[in-house]
């Protein structure tokens, strides 16, 4: 135990970056609680001559990223490559087959390839770790993991992306719509020039594949998660929930029981008094129910240089001191393979709202097509005309079949009255 | 591996109940997630006779508690017998010395003793671990000794007792006096019949010590906590707080830096936009602020059989799994040993309550006293007479030295105005 931990770092944008930097800063702290030196020795990028500010005079370049699995001096390879698969899932694949450790950020390829890269760590006896693929710096994989290990969990749920709650949070500040607080988000760096993956929920729900997988026992699953994101989220809507004691978050859930395994990620109404509406700006926060433990709430920086690289070192650290075992906190072959569940058989509060022409006979439509849909209501608005000549209906309805919302959507798809799209979000119970 | 962890379960209270169940209800998936099972084999209590509606028949009956260390059936002894001295150190420390694990919820016994004991664990190689000693529930520790591991921390705090809290929640939400809503917790089993090491802060202070040495890589150092607890607020502090947008919560605060290591428990004046205000009836939550990962948020059940319980099983699951290392996140011998900080050099702002005799010239007095010091005001309010006859006054100071503040109250001793002891809180930042 006493020799160094010899790390090859594969990627050196922000994250890789990151890593260097806090096993610099902190590096006798690091070597006290690991019981040995960590050490980058080799590292890996497309473009060597890239001025990153970063010093990497200290280590071996290695220009075939892959040759990093089988360099003689390194003992683990950290991947900050990113996609899920190419490059990245070439170097974790062979990394693993030569019985390195592989530690990785990269959400996209955990929950595509997890479960195949976690046998090959198994068979390898070599540690695979990501904390840094879920909620950045938070330690959620290892609150479960470990620390959440006496229990079964049965739900887990949270905020997963910074950027989207970055966005939420600055509709609600400011009252402006959903295209000029994604311009500002995208100048400050919050988010990407292509900002689908976070904003169309991907992303969320590659995080939530994996956590749902930690947290129940159950194979990851990314194909079964329901995934829509906060594109189609209006001031207006943010004002109405406003008006009936909510926020707007875009909100993870995962349940697991006799019904299947459910997954979705989907805009949510959260009660004021939910910890999850004080979650603002680009953190995240994940909730999880032990059936001893009760509620567990982890909050903390979702993402950026240093949250993530505090993750990928601490995955590091727990490799020196040998506190390592497999990454679903059970080997592969004990995961439950759970049936997915279909949302239409769950209960649930909606939210609906229709940007509806200003004219007679509308409400009377939209009413209708709930009854008969068998939707029952708890409270409707109608606001006067906007800028476009048109109305917006809100209702909020009573706990119900979710497929009944279903019918009642479908009843009016093509009504004469109805503007675009409706917005359907559920209320967080 | 494949082998049972057997254990040897002292003390049958709450906590030891929820141990039996929480291993028999979740048998098989801590099974999996352990990699074998836990099992208890061997039980010792004072009293065998009382029914506990416990089925203990599956477990050795042990007398003598301390013949758990040496039980030939007993891989790892859970000590839940409490108490800083007596059997329960006597029994931690003959299973140390005949190596085996020990996993304890003791807060007061680590808090006097851990130092001690981790030492013993390293020289015997055996695992030492005291997730449930802080923060019930919440896996606070393995988060800082684990999940937040790569960063230098030099703040931790939180709300460490769920009595407290409770009692300051019921004070917020009815308005009553603390005597009352603490008569109303002792009935309802959130305070015990005598709650001096509750409401006195001894409790909070022992979780600090340990939170601060985990986090800090300072040996433990309860000596060094400053204690106040919430028997002198009074209803009216509350209704003063919320009217300047404030919540009272008796609050742990640990700092580490040039100056040394500060610890101190006290009632603090929370932001209400601060997530420690949001944390209302029994439940516990930790910040600790990490160099790179900034702040992490934990919150959870604090106390009570299911969640201490699930606390103590992670324990073992670290130990089935050969996870684990030193209790303290490194050696014993490598924690700094940092000097006492001063709350004299600290700066701070401060709410300053009097319960003053209502005639003329208290005001200047009491002002007088503040200028003299060097105290400066930012707001004051006196409201009018109390059923007994006098008035109160309340301050906010702006920020500035600790030992200004208390020189204005030293000037003030013995004043002929001010009844009763003046009310200091820290105003949290």
């Amino acid at each position: 135990m006493a020799d160094v931990l010899r790390v090859g770092l594969a990627g050196l944008g922000t994250v890789g970056g990151g890593v260097i930097r806090v096993l610099a800063a902190n590096r006798d702290l690091i070597a006290r609680r690991a019981g040995r030196s960590i050490e980058i020795v080799a590292v890996s990028a497309r473009d060597r001559n890239r001025d990153r500010g970063l010093d990497l005079s200290g280590f071996a370049w290695i220009d075939d990223t892959t040759a990093l699995a089988s360099h003689p001096d390194v003992d683990v390879v950290v991947e900050l490559i990113g996609g899920s698969d190419g490059p990245a899932l070439t170097l974790a694949r062979e990394t693993l087959a030569a019985g390195k450790g592989l530690v990785t950020a990269n959400k996209a390829m955990i929950a595509h390839h997890g479960l195949e890269l976690a046998r090959a760590a198994e068979t390898a006896r070599a540690p695979l770790a990501f904390e840094a693929a879920v909620a950045g710096g938070i330690p959620v994989i290892k609150g479960l993991r470990d620390g959440a290990a006496a229990n079964v969990i049965e739900r887990v749920y949270g905020i997963l992306n910074g950027t989207c709650n970055f966005i939420l949070s600055a509709m609600e500040a400011s009252g402006r719509d959903f295209g000029d607080v994604l311009a500002e988000a995208q100048a400050l760096g919050y988010a990407e020039a292509d900002p689908a993956f976070d904003i169309d929920g991907i992303d969320a729900a590659h995080k939530l594949s994996i956590l749902a997988s930690v947290a129940f026992g159950t194979q990851p699953a990314f194909a079964g998660v329901a995934v829509q994101g906060i594109r189609e989220v209006i001031a207006a809507d943010i004002a109405e929930a406003a008006a009936l004691g909510y926020r707007v978050r875009l909100v993870g859930v995962a349940e697991v029981g006799a019904g299947g395994l459910f997954q979705r990620i989907h805009p949510h109404l959260v009660p004021t008094g939910h910890p999850l509406a004080h979650v603002t700006g680009a953190l995240n926060a994940v909730v999880a129910h032990g059936n001893f433990v009760g509620p567990l709430f982890f909050q903390g920086a979702g993402a950026g240089e240093g949250p993530t690289a505090s993750a990928v070192v601490a995955d590091l650290i727990d490799i020196a001191r040998g506190e390592f075992g497999p990454a679903y906190a059970m080997p592969a072959d004990a995961l439950d393979q759970a049936p997915p569940q279909d949302s239409a058989d769950r209960r649930c509060r909606a939210y609906l709202r229709f940007t509806v022409m200003d004219r007679v006979g509308v409400l009377a439509e939209i009413a209708t097509a709930m009854r008969d849909a068998g939707v029952s209501i708890e409270s409707l608005i109608q606001r006067g005309t906007t800028a476009s000549g048109g109305a917006m209906v809100a209702i909020v309805t009573h706990e119900g079949p979710e497929r009944a919302v279903a019918a009642a959507l479908e009843r009016l798809r093509g009504s004469q009255s109805v503007v675009g799209q409706p917005m359907w979000m559920h209320i967080l119970s």
